[in-house]
C-alpha cells in the first residue's frame, strides 16, 4: 500500500480487584475488541500505542506503611512505581507480539483525563480508544470518569468501548 | 479468513446548509474518516450499515406552502420524503460502491436518539460510529446532541468523529 499505518492510542490502567500487572478489566476488554473488531488481520495496517497514566496518590502511596524520610526512600518508591507500570504495560506489548501488530508503550504520571488529552495532542494518533466502566450517572458523580472527559474533549476522534454486563464486578466502580 | 466480517453502522444525516440530497458536514466527515483510518483496503473486512433517521417534523413540514387537506396531499408529502431519504443515502451506497466495501442502508423515522438506539438494538452491529458538530456546553443546552446520547445510552462501542475546526461554519449549529 505504501500508505500511512492507522495509530491508535488506548489509554490503559491497572485492575482495582487483583493488583498489578493485571489489567483492569475495561483496559483489557478494550484492547481485545480493538485487535478483533478493527485490526483483525490487517495487523500491517495499524500500530498501536499504551499510554498508562500513574495517578501519584493512587498508585504510591496506597501500600505504604512507613513513612519516607529520605531521598533514598523516595528513590525506592519511585522504582517500585516504575516496574509496577511497566508490568503493566509489558502485558499488552506481548499481546501484540504475539498477535503481530507493532506498538509502542509509555508511562505518564498526572491526572489521568489531562495526561491522555496531552499526549493526544504531542502524539497525534488517528484515534484514541477509552475502555468505560459503563457507570450510570449516581454512580459517576462520585468516581468522575475518564472516558466521558475524554470523549469530549480530545483532538481526535474517540472509541469508548463499555465494560460488557457479565464482566462487571459486584461493585462496579471496580475494574 | 473466513471470519466474520466489522459490521459498522453509521448515522448519517442531511445537511442543514445544502439542503438535500447533500450529507451533512459532520456525517459525510465520519463516512470519510472511518474509510480512510479503519477501513483502509481492507474492504472485505467491513460492512457499512447506513441509518438515515427522519424527524417528521423537521422533514416533513418545513418547506409546506399549502395546507394538506386530502389523504392525496399526505401522500404526496410522504412521497416526497422517502425521495429525498433515498437521495441522501444513494451519496453513501456510490461512495461505497466506488470503495468496493459492501453495505446496507435504509431510513426510519422519528426522534433519532431513539430511533439509532432500538436500531442499534435490533442489528447489533459491532460498532456505531457518529459525527459530530463539536459544540461547546453553551450551545448544546439548545440544540441538544445525538453523539453524546448514543455515546451514553448505545448498547454497543460508540465511535465520535467530531468535525475538524476547518469545516465549521459561521454558525456552528449548522452542519
Amino acid at each position: 500500500m505504501g500508505e500511512e499505518v492507522t495509530r491508535i492510542m488506548i489509554g490503559v490502567n491497572e485492575s482495582s480487584l487483583k493488583g498489578y500487572p493485571h489489567p483492569s478489566i475495561s483496559s483489557k476488554g478494550a484492547f481485545e475488541w480493538t485487535i478483533k473488531k478493527i485490526v483483525r488481520s490487517n495487523v500491517s495496517s495499524f500500530n498501536l500505542l499504551f499510554l498508562h497514566v500513574q495517578v501519584p496518590d493512587e498508585d504510591g502511596y496506597e501500600d505504604v506503611d512507613s513513612i519516607y524520610a529520605s531521598n533514598e526512600d523516595f528513590k525506592n518508591m519511585k522504582e517500585k512505581e516504575r516496574v509496577r507500570g511497566t508490568h503493566l504495560l509489558e502485558y499488552f506489548v506481548n499481546r501484540c507480539n504475539e498477535i503481530g501488530v507493532s506498538c509502542q508503550a509509555w508511562i505518564r504520571q498526572g491526572d489521568p483525563k489531562d495526561v491522555i488529552l496531552n499526549e493526544v495532542k504531542r502524539l497525534r494518533p488517528d484515534l484514541l480508544v477509552v475502555g468505560s466502566r459503563g457507570l450510570g450517572p449516581f454512580q459517576k458523580v462520585f468516581v468522575g470518569t475518564v472516558s466521558e472527559f475524554c470523549w469530549k474533549h480530545a483532538e481526535c476522534p474517540v472509541m469508548t468501548i463499555k465494560r460488557s454486563a457479565d464482566e462487571t464486578p459486584r461493585d462496579p466502580v471496580d475494574d
